[in-house]
């Protein structure tokens, strides 16, 4: 399989779920409901969640027809942290458009959130497979984390000392969790064994941290078109990501007053702010680390891989991890 | 079975849950969301949602202790529609303490709103049923559909005309459609027959809509001590019952004026509008209007039971609508 194949696989696998999602919602009225829940469910995006189910499905030999309701499921589900998430962050817009609560108001943006989630488990439920119970309890599991994972999240940006660890178990919860159940729920109705299911759920939570550690590393040397976001908001939002929380471990001196003047000072440091933590990031050999960590974790991901049957499904995955790898090298 | 049997077995239910929705909560963090969703739960309520669960296995000869996580699965269903629907209506207070929402925060709020559900499904998929797949959808449902109401009930303050009938649609699925699935669940979970569990459906439909009419004649008759509300608030937040949507249809003149300034300047019209609008829905016969409509709802759950075995499952719901109807008489 080449990048172009794999492209076009992709591309068939994401249709089927988007033509699928534009179906979700079949409610009419109550009106700001149904057409904010519709304005949510297309704005896009890449849906690796919902392929990744899919591709979960195949690595183990199963019809990835069977899975499509589960992924359609686990995109909803990422899509309500999506709109409660904008909410909590009063983040203005997404995706280029208007957030949910900016074009109509917070109420509605909740009961968005609330009713795709709902959604989520309808859709599940539609899945055939010998143990729905398991299934449910999957899915159930993450969504638990998920929230959880968000708590931490706000709960980090009120403390001042949040050491690398929390990063971990927080990204662990609010983006590994999502990923990893995705791939597992894709071997579980393909009827994978408990090995393969396991496998992959370990491929997913270490393909979500690689994704995770590699969103905080582009933030600072991305290439600003190619990236689609301001080089640096990280930076400028204070936010405790990877990279200044290892850097904060480090520093000394003045750096380390420098880096966490950023914290409590979220959201109005300069331009030339975000050149002087850059520099700090140079410095302590942070970024190098990142690059490191994102490395080893793709590696690990990717040796989970080989208890499974070598099929089209399989290489897609092995595909996700090595255009990771490539994009931060 | 006489009251005092009613209260005692009743008692006993409630203590079952109450000791059972204590330990929902195993997280000791996120601290903030923890402890706000201990809170939400030590709240204390009548549990009826859960009890009507119960009711409805035994009523078919089931084993109530086999419907035990579904009733609480029903319970943080319920608890989870308080802490959103409190964050919309901007509600300082429930149950005489202050709302997550402002004892916390608005995020807080929605993250235990959230997180409440996913344990409800977690409380769920714990019960073992030879059909968990339904047991599921039927749940899901539910959610669906209250969450629909609760937007049709957002949508109906921005109003200005709203029908009986519109009025009926919203009530039936914000709150006839939670009481319905708890009696139906518990008839599925105790292995009823369809004909059982579609009639112990109806039964709750009914049973909801009786409550909720009750609760807005209550508003204007009840004796305030007893009633633990202030009499006419609802007149004063302008909301729209039963007896004002009735009273509406069938006033003419100053009198519709009258009513329609209170939807239009809700929250501010005192005592003597309160008075005022009482007078009106006297002369208008809407409070014998409401006290027929729960009369006639009333018969028709109890009707339902006909096709019931007599046990202490029926013979308790019996009790559940000739409480309801006794208290308005």
């Amino acid at each position: 399989m080449n990048a172009r194949e794999f492209g076009r696989r992709y591309a068939h696998l994401k249709r089927l779920i988007d033509r699928r999602l534009g179906a979700v919602v079949t409610s009419r009225e109550p009106r700001d409901l149904a057409e904010a829940c519709r304005y949510v469910l297309s704005a896009g995006g890449k849906r690796v969640r919902s392929v990744l189910v899919l591709l979960g499905c195949e690595a183990v030999g199963g019809d990835i027809r069977q899975a499509i309701d589960a992924g359609i499921a686990v995109e909803l589900l990422h899509n309500f942290t999506l709109v409660h998430d904008d909410v909590m962050d009063n983040a203005p817009s997404r995706r280029g458009r208007p957030t949910v609560h900016t074009k109509w108001n917070v109420n509605n943006a909740l009961l968005v959130g609330d009713v795709v989630v709902s959604l989520a488990y309808r859709s599940l439920l539609k899945t055939r497979t010998k143990d729905p119970r398991r299934i449910c309890e999957l899915f159930t599991n993450c969504f638990v984390d998920v929230c959880e994972g968000q708590a931490l999240d706000l709960a980090f940006e009120r403390k001042t000392h949040v050491s690398v660890s929390d990063y971990y178990r927080m990204i662990d919860k609010k983006t590994g969790r999502m990923i990893a159940t995705a791939t597992e729920l894709g071997a579980r109705i393909g009827n994978g064994t408990d090995r393969e299911a396991e496998a992959l759920r370990r491929f997913g939570r270490n393909l979500g941290r690689a994704f995770q550690l590699q969103d905080d590393l582009l933030d600072v040397v991305a290439d600003e078109k190619e990236f689609g976001k301001t080089i640096g908001g990280d930076i400028v939002a204070g936010k405790k990501t990877f990279l200044l929380l290892k850097a904060i471990e480090r520093a000394t001196g003045k750096d380390k007053r420098t880096l966490n003047s950023i914290i409590k000072t979220a959201g109005r440091p300069d331009r030339r702010t975000v050149e002087k933590v850059t520099a700090i990031y140079h410095k302590y050999g942070v970024i190098d680390e990142a690059r490191q960590q994102i490395r080893q974790t793709t590696a690990t991901s990717l040796a989970e891989l080989a208890v499974l049957q070598q099929n089209r499904g399989t290489r897609m995955l092995q595909w996700f991890s090595e255009l990771l790898l490539r994009r931060v090298s």
